[in-house]
């Protein structure tokens, strides 16, 4: 700014400022550029003079120099096992926030803790400032008032070992280390070395972090566990397949803060654990801001990897970053929430991945799902626009809410599956689980949506000829039937209905539902009389290809003759609730005797689903029927969720240490028709890189087999996962676990 | 469908739909498509049969048929009246939520209420459903079940005067209406008509409406006036400048509801006021979504209108209509909130647009604002980034917040100006008034923001040899200095600092600071050591060329002598803080005795600073210092807002409706040198659509004139506006007030 400036202004001959910012236009509207790339460097002066020098070299001779600096970086070091980021293949240095750590520094001379004054720089991005905590100098005497706490360890002739803690609240991500000396003449710096780079992240393990979790065994499975499993299929029939997070792999970590430099969130607001997860919620898709998933559910993904064909996070996150952000194609909402749990787990936020069985969606925040029925009970598809999804996933995780009051802290939902009809709801979250299950939904952010998804009615509908509609039955059971994780430490599940919902029926249950009320979500409040005529489907476990029947068990409760007539449709539906075909069409008459129970068959044939399936193969049975003596509606609902062939796992060797196994997969096509364009990956945690081999065909009744040759990393407990995916056939899953030796 | 139906299922010969939604590519995700156009339309089938019809028309000649269908909507009609919808310039019937509204229908026979049936059917986008209150039949029987309530008012032979009262929640926006007569083979519909579309708007006369407004001279203010005035300049030195907002001119009611549909905001949430406020404040920038405006505080506005010259919102909202949705340039905070005032009372939202003067931004949330100074006490304008921008201009709107406890309801703050160094701030709002001067920041939309904007701290840092920061000086009352609106039906200014703050320095005040801070706002609360001497700046006012001295009076309230390096600087800042050029630079010696005051003066020549103005024409004068026997820091901040050369405009005629009238405007170059490329703007209120005019050159010491003619559209007292912008010289405004009678 030299040419603002007035005669009456000491001409500044030495640059006053030690970092020189990129010039970026800005001008008018900001004092500075943005700083919102941790992959940007400001220019660091090796020299930063403190008033108008002579020329020539500042006579330092007589300061100390500083010769070596020893960042301790080997995953053998301290500085990585006392900081949980052992794991991490990685060439930097990796540490937590709120927990000491050391260097080593070699000078020229023995250091003289009176005479000379040293600083170690921790700085970030483009722009460092000491305001926006992207400038830290830290003192080797405790005495002198820094953010982070320094002090020396141990004097060793020439080398100095420092302990170095970075403030509980400091940004997390990738800084470049500087030792300044300061002389008279201004400040003598160490020369720029990348490989002496320290990443900082949250830290679990320390009280003084936000994201504090204090239990042992949740962090090891939360933070430390590369391994996930995710459940879906219906409430009363799980599925489960094996994910990969991979949060410790080469390269995921620097993929996470791009992530965050994509977003261009400003440095400054990244040590806020709220507002990280928040972002990431948003970048985790692709809408609005070239994030990294591009989300698809058509069942044309030609042009993309399935959502059903991923095995793990660290293929989609090297892609995302070696493609310079490029939106990688496709995902479902399971994949969504795998990435994310990832990239929580990278950077040190204890996150999980649940499931909800029967997720309410795109119903803009009240709490009813809509299902019409014509005039005579039979449901009207054309009209039925509101979709339960079978189960949808999202993430937990978990810290304290200071933005909010008292309370809410601990797990809170976060999801970066877009909802696309949604008003603007590209991201969602944090939203504190205590908060939903109170119904204290005016707290942000996205209660109200969170809350609709576990919380609404599905409202049966009689439309009449005018086009107005009569609610004639109200199940309020049905959605957020069942919210699963996986259980710590171990491969079993965990029901955590309960920390979403009080039980059904009990007054805290109701006055929840009230309160959301109270809050604007609007519900069916129609007093509906009693049915006393009950029509429910028992679960009915079907392989794919069987056949199976479907039983309809009917039960009078009345003292007097019913006679009903009922309709039974069974649709193959997304696993978003969508339906695509109808495959069973069957109308009953239904007559009872007062009291009497009584069971109808209705007989599937493979033939009649078997070329209509999609994706996941699931089918939705409504039955829905009117009885003649009072008009009342019966209804019953069940989710068909058919059971895929499994892909074989197969290892064999000895699980040492870098020593060659060989892993096999095997499968048989069972069905009467061929597989074409078939997809097939694996990878192992820790043991084997992702894998994928193409087949172009699966004749009836052949089998492929695909063995591999792989070399254990590293030592433990771990899977290896496998998945076949082809448009007539999805959700093909299969895995071996074993245990590797030293 | 068909083609998915088992034989089973009975064939649909005739369509079960009457409407048949736009097919969009949304297979597996969601069941239908979107409805967020508000423009699209479904087919409405003109006969909507029951079953299945022999060939042929149906035998429908012993029904009512309708002959014609009267929305009585010339605005002498009680319906415009009454709604208080009488100034739209518009070919439609406008009426509010909540309130009736009458149609007149002629059948072809007398109506017989026990044996015909009929329905008004009000119909909204391209998939309408009765669930999602896009397709809403009216009865003209009150006992019958439906959402909003008819009745019939007269029957006069064939004719019937119908009484319709939409609910006061329904969506508000453009709908169909269709006559539906109810016949045992189907639905007879008329014709669609579009010339009887009705508009719906929130409706603050009615109690029932969520912006129900209980105070008429405040909606004749903030929902009937489409003139306003915005305040700004310094707060000891407040200009004011005309604004027409013109909600009511042609097409602008079309524009604000295009602006919904540009967003793909859903229809069934457009019935919600704080979705619609919160949607609003994103669309009205074009960040993200290709919304209203494009900022730019560049000072180059070549490509595009100067943010300055604009006199109204219609141009813009017309522009933006016409391009078919492409950003409109430019904007700066003012016209955002201007034009999203436009939005609003043309709604029917109660709207104002206030002024906060010293409005902190870009801070994160946090309420420090950081001025670093060096060793010796004087700015160091490189690493002081966060600027305090001289005013800000946002919205409030009225309103209940159901999403949030009782208490939050009434004004909310809602700001469109895009927040481009903050996280993803390109919306903001609602924020209720009310949780921002409690403290409860802790409820959505953006409460922190906004608390920072009107509470931050300035804090003064001295900056150490090493790079720390030690902080010396905190400024509370800096910040947030006054906040302004329009008076309500007269031209004063309105100071509602109060209903965002307690005054400084009450208990009540540090509570609610406290409470922010519990919810997570970082201040600086280091105990600074009072100072014993003060130095402050009392106002200057200055015309725009004209020389003038700064006072500075330094005042030592000490019994010891006091000396002091003070350092004075004059910087041209934009309106935003961000500083251009430094104008004056000083440095002093003070000499104190004890409990002496002292004035130093500081002269500044036209010459100084004319070349180096920028935009509004703002200077800011900090002085620092250090005092030697104490080592304390002095500081004070004054801003100098030049007053620029008024246009003048004059008025000839008699203002009567209908007749001819002129407006002169006249202005003379004051200056030395040449005014070039200069943009001249008018317009009035409901008298004169925007002119606008360009003049190459104008020379020092000459004028310009220019006449236009007009004729009064209709009676009132009204202003003609006008501007005159050139990059040399802006912010020139003049108006004339003036009553035209019947």
């Amino acid at each position: 700014m030299a040419d603002q400036e007035t005669q009456e202004n000491p001409s500044p001959a030495v640059t006053s400022a030690a970092v020189k910012p990129k010039r970026v236009s800005h001008r008018g509207r900001s004092a500075g550029p943005k700083t919102s790339s941790n992959k940007e460097e400001g220019k660091i002066e090796e020299f930063e003079p403190f008033m108008l020098l002579p020329r020539g070299p500042p006579p330092l001779k007589d300061f100390l120099d500083i010769w070596d600096v020893d960042v301790l970086k080997s995953p053998q070091e301290e500085n990585k096992r006392g900081h949980h980021t052992h794991l991490y293949s990685s060439d930097f240095l990796i540490v937590r926030r709120a927990q000491e750590f050391q260097i080593k520094i070699t000078f020229d001379r023995p250091y003289k803790p009176t005479e000379d004054k040293f600083a170690v720089e921790f700085i970030m991005g483009s722009s460092p400032q000491y305001s926006k905590a992207t400038y830290i100098p830290v003192f080797p005497n405790e005495e002198r008032k820094s953010v982070w706490r320094g002090r020396i360890i141990e004097t060793n002739d020439n080398v100095v070992t420092m302990g170095i803690i970075p403030s509980p609240e400091c940004i997390v991500g990738k800084y470049m280390i500087y030792i300044g000396v300061v002389t008279p003449y201004g400040i003598r710096r160490t020369r720029r070395d990348p490989s002496k780079d320290v990443y900082i992240l949250f830290n679990p393990w320390s009280q003084a972090d936000a994201v504090f979790l204090d239990d042992e065994e949740e962090r090891e499975e939360c933070v430390m566990n590369e391994l996930g499993i995710i459940y879906h299929g219906a409430h009363d029939d799980v599925s489960e397949r094996a994910w990969n997070f991979g949060q410790f792999e080469y390269g995921v970590l620097d993929a996470c803060l791009f992530i965050l430099d994509k977003a261009e969130m400003p440095l400054s607001n990244r040590g806020d654990v709220v507002k990280v997860a928040r972002v990431a919620s948003a970048m985790l898709n692709s809408r609005d801001d070239y994030g990294v998933l591009v989300g698809n559910w058509s069942g044309d993904y030609m042009d993309g990897v399935p959502p059903t064909s991923w095995t793990g996070s660290v293929e989609i996150l090297l892609d995302y970053i070696n493609s310079k952000g490029t939106p990688v194609c496709y995902a479902q909402c399971w994949v969504y929430a795998a990435v994310f749990n990832t990239f929580l787990r990278c950077l040190g936020i204890p996150g999980r991945v649940v499931t909800n069985f029967f997720s309410a969606h795109d119903n803009d925040g009240n709490l009813k799902m809509d299902i019409i029925l014509d005039e005579n009970g039979k449901v009207d598809r054309d009209r039925t626009k509101d979709s339960i999804w079978n189960y949808h996933c999202w993430n937990e995780c978990y810290m304290v809410r200071p933005d909010l009051p008292a309370g809410f802290g601990g797990w809170q939902v976060v999801d970066a599956t877009p909802q696309e009809t949604s008003d603007g709801m590209y991201r969602c979250g944090p939203a504190s689980v205590a908060a939903i299950k109170h119904g204290q939904i005016c707290f942000p952010f996205d209660a109200p949506f969170v809350f609709a998804e576990v919380n609404s009615d599905v409202v049966f509908y009689r439309r009449q000829k005018d086009g107005t509609l009569e609610p004639v039955r109200v199940n309020q059971t049905h959605v957020g039937r069942m919210v699963l994780t996986k259980a710590v430490l171990h491969d079993g599940r965990r029901d955590i209905t309960s920390d979403y919902k009080f039980p059904e029926g009990t007054p805290e249950e109701r006055q929840v539902l009230e309160k959301a009320e109270a809050f604007g979500c609007q519900r069916e409040k129609s007093s509906i009389p009693d049915c006393d005529v009950d029509v429910e489907i028992p679960i009915v476990e079907v392989r794919v290809g069987d056949k199976f029947d479907l039983i309809l068990r009917f039960n009078n409760r009345s003292d007097q003759q019913r006679t009903a007539d009922v309709y039974i449709s069974g649709t193959v539906v997304y696993y978003t609730g969508v339906p695509s075909s109808e495959i069973v069409y069957k109308t009953l008459k239904v007559k009872l005797e007062p009291q009497q129970s009584k069971e109808e068959k209705v007989s599937v044939r493979s033939e009649d689903y078997m070329h209509k399936l999609v994706e996941q193969g699931n089918i939705n049975i409504i039955t829905t029927g009117k009885v003649k003596q009072t008009g009342q509606i019966i209804t019953a609902m069940k989710l068909i969720h058919t059971h895929k062939p499994k892909l074989i796992v197969k290892v064999t060797g000895s699980p040492r240490v870098s020593e060659e196994m060989y892993v096999t997969l095997e499968f048989t096509n069972p069905f009467q028709f061929n597989l074409e364009n078939v997809d097939v990956r694996m990878e192992g945690s820790g043991i084997l890189p992702f894998k994928h081999k193409h087949y172009s065909l699966i004749a009836p009744g052949t089998s492929i087999t695909w063995t591999e040759a792989f070399s254990p990393r590293r030592a433990g407990s771990t899977k290896l996962m496998a998945s076949l995916d082809c448009a007539a056939l999805r959700y093909v899953y299969g895995e071996a676990e074993l245990t590797v030796q030293h």
